[in-house]
């Protein structure tokens, strides 16, 4: 039981999902990660977003690409807060994946994060931000984390040549 | 028993949607219509479209705007055809419904139409060309309604003034 | 004599509707597949369409890029069903292509599909999902291919490292 | 017989389409309008097209809007240059009738001007234009319609308030 | 001290705003709302994104339009999960606030939601979500609100005409 | 003196321009070709528009990409028909190129073609096809090269493997 | 004789333009200004630039729309800092000429502001702000309507209703 | 104490940036470049802007990509003028970046350039325009540069083969 689903649509979204795990696992909070297609899997969608809160799930990240569906299908099914990451794609960039999955209608919100890679890594972040609400150790982590962004960003402006 | 069933994600898309029920009715061929949200009402769409074929449904016809993705979800449960309607949006135009309709990954299509009022008409044409495949007096009305559109236009253009 | 008529406007569309042509091998679907240009083929595309009825032919595919007019005007010759494949471009990504293809006036549907090498397999499965209403051997064959799509699905899902 | 045709998918482009006979009216060049649909009229608009270089025709004017293929199909069939007027469309602006005008593919152009009311108005100066170059009087038509502009455009400046 | 902060740009985005606070006002859930302009106020946006955690609050709730840097300035500034709403704007519709709230580089995310109105509300309830993780009364209210969407949208279906 | 003028706004755009030069040798009619920046050379680019008359030049073929402006003030500085090509960009992929050439306002049109390569064909194309109104030879050719096309188009379906 | 220079390619400009005159208006500083259309008057549009720096104009505003040469031309013909605003449209909302003005290629700097009002606004703000660089006055100007503006925002989130 | 500070969000900037650092180098004029970051470095951000006219800054250009807020977060911060260069960015081109830096709202301004490469060169190029208003020096070298790349574009129309 972990507090946090990582879930994508397609094992190809997975070198991009990859980096949200990396976070999770930098922070050392627990997650579990599957494939789960809106399209090609759709009752085990149903059955992951219906039965999350019983298996003690608080927040959810699911990645997509094009007509990304899965982040919105699962908030649909689930009263936790879902954070989307749309695909990067050949054709259009990710502006698709970005469209399908932020303009939800009034009701049902899913929170979008940047595209691709970028938005991977912050889904991540947000989710432990999410968490670091009531979890003061969590929260100090995300303090560190950024206070070591900092420094890192300090520091490379010392080799600019 | 309808061969056609028509849904859309919200009866705001009603004034979208009943303009290719109009043609429908001019055609004489019946059909069912159903506000069924992907988002609010998961489960009856769902069970809509699994009980499609037994219902003995044979094209469906799914209209939704924004992050719409009612078409597809429902074409990712039933082998009939999925004839999809990107409503027009607010703020994007309805570039939102289209590529989260028209871009679904390979596996799973959906019959994309034009945005709004143009597309309504075309998915309740193209559902009666489906059906015309095998059934002469629909392939005949339509033909019949393309020599009317036909005879419009050249028409219409008599009167340019 | 084929029921399904595989069309693209440039040899140089082929890489894209060869997949399309794959998934029909696939099937076992007779089809034919033919280079018709809109352009530099105009009397060609007329009559290809014109006769399609009566080539006992049920549903054309037809792929083109840029200014993609093939299967419109195709759409505008026949009474059949005409699924649009828009092809991905060099400048713009193939959203020239899916508006010159999706964007019809009321009156002659296009069924578009995704932009590219998913929307040419997705051609080929809304081709056969249409056939399939009438045909219970092909739509059986559509449930198959969709229980193999989810199997390898959920077989993905056990590999992520 | 006229020098220059100017062609409308559907009478309702007329209210753009007027504007660029308002100038070829203005300049006192002759010229017939035609309401031709590529998709409700194709077997006239290949008729019109085929027929205009003997029906004395030099220059093309074609609008049309959304999936406009209008333009690029009549350039198929003729070897007079053709001058395409994207309409604007209430979904996207134009963008749709823009990208399926001027994305031509190698071999047939389409001389593209602006999306409506200011595309039609230099649909018709551009058809002159050409028309000038070998008719010495219209080309100094134009070159006085020019000092009009700009006096106009001079003394605009004078009324700032 | 209330749990949710609701901060605007501009008094101009209220309208906008209200939406959210509508819905948090039938939760019966505290929150504050403030104008803080990222551009105007940057000292007063800077306090109150430092301050924030101190202050008690768990969520934050921005919105801006045009080049909207409110919630991302925000969000840099504090560990507290921030959720941004695009305002739709004049002259490209949104997509610029879209585009300048969830394009955030890797390290700090803001949880963005739709343009405009619907964004607002989903806003809201994604806030509600978050606190609903830890606050049993609050996730069950979402599911009675979802249960309640559900309702009037089965309904709705009843009175098409 | 050449009857066509091309030019572009910097050696960069020589390799699209190439491609309609190909054409021009192709056909055999005489051009002369220009580097001319319209922002780096505006005198020359002002001497060379207002000269064209004279210099017997009857059809202008301009090149530039991003802001790009030089087929534009080209056009405004002389009454002859002026060609615009839309370079591809590495930003944008032309759209930049595209909209600063298409949208130009009411009274002096660009004949514009396609983003890129085929673009640079159909200029020369659309030159030789005004050429071709009053020379029968030209036209005749551009008959003949269509026929070409045509057959090539034919000869390249029999080779799908 | 003045510092700042404002010009319009049109009177249609002029609604937006006014607001970056008031601005100069309220803060004191002299400016002249002028209708100038890169296409319709190119001779006066290269003298107004060319003479410029001679004249004692310090900076220069120009306001176009849709393929809007007129900033990136009159930055060609003087050394000047020339502020562009791109022009509100009515198909493409401005993104036209936003492209027009702000994609220069390496050479020729446009600083260019935001699409319509507040762009022109921003304009006025941006030439003072560069006075203000070597004139104290404007400087604390600058510095006082920001107080303002501050003030003002302050204040208005006083009164959400 | 330099005329001109180039700062950037990232060091990943710094292939852009330093274009701009190349033509300062170039007109011999002092800068001084920094990596802030609006997002990981806020604090630094707002000393920085606040104390560059005390620091005797006279111009700040800065470049940010995505969701790019630093130029207009330092604008924000200071009455000295900011220009904005948009990174290009792998998902959308730039045009992400673009609208996040150009569409500021009224009352901060940020002088926008091309997006990239382009976009840096300018930025340097107008900072020194800027500069050039009161140092004749400067204004100079600017009209020399100009002639070099006059010279340099006559030059290689020379060499088109």
């Amino acid at each position: 039981m972990s507090a946090i689903s990582v879930v994508m649509g397609s094992k190809s979204d997975w070198p991009t999902v990859k980096e949200a795990c990396r976070i999770l696992d930098q922070f050392g909070v627990d997650y579990d990660k599957h494939v789960i297609s809106a399209h090609r899997m759709p009752q085990e969608m149903f059955a992951f977003a219906q039965g999350a809160v019983a298996a003690g799930t608080k927040v959810i990240i699911a990645c997509a690409g094009g007509a990304a569906h899965l982040p919105g299908m699962i908030a649909a099914n689930t009263p936790l807060p879902v954070i989307g990451i749309p695909g990067q794609t050949k054709a259009l960039g990710g502006m698709d994946s970005l469209l399908s999955i932020v303009q939800m209608p009034a009701g049902i919100p899913v929170a979008t994060t940047a595209i691709g890679v970028a938005g991977a890594k912050n889904a991540a972040l947000l989710a432990l931000q999410i968490l670091g609400i009531t979890d003061q150790q969590i929260q100090q982590q995300i303090v560190d984390y950024r206070q070591q962004m900092h420094d890192q960003a300090v520091e490379s402006g010392a080799h600019l040549d």
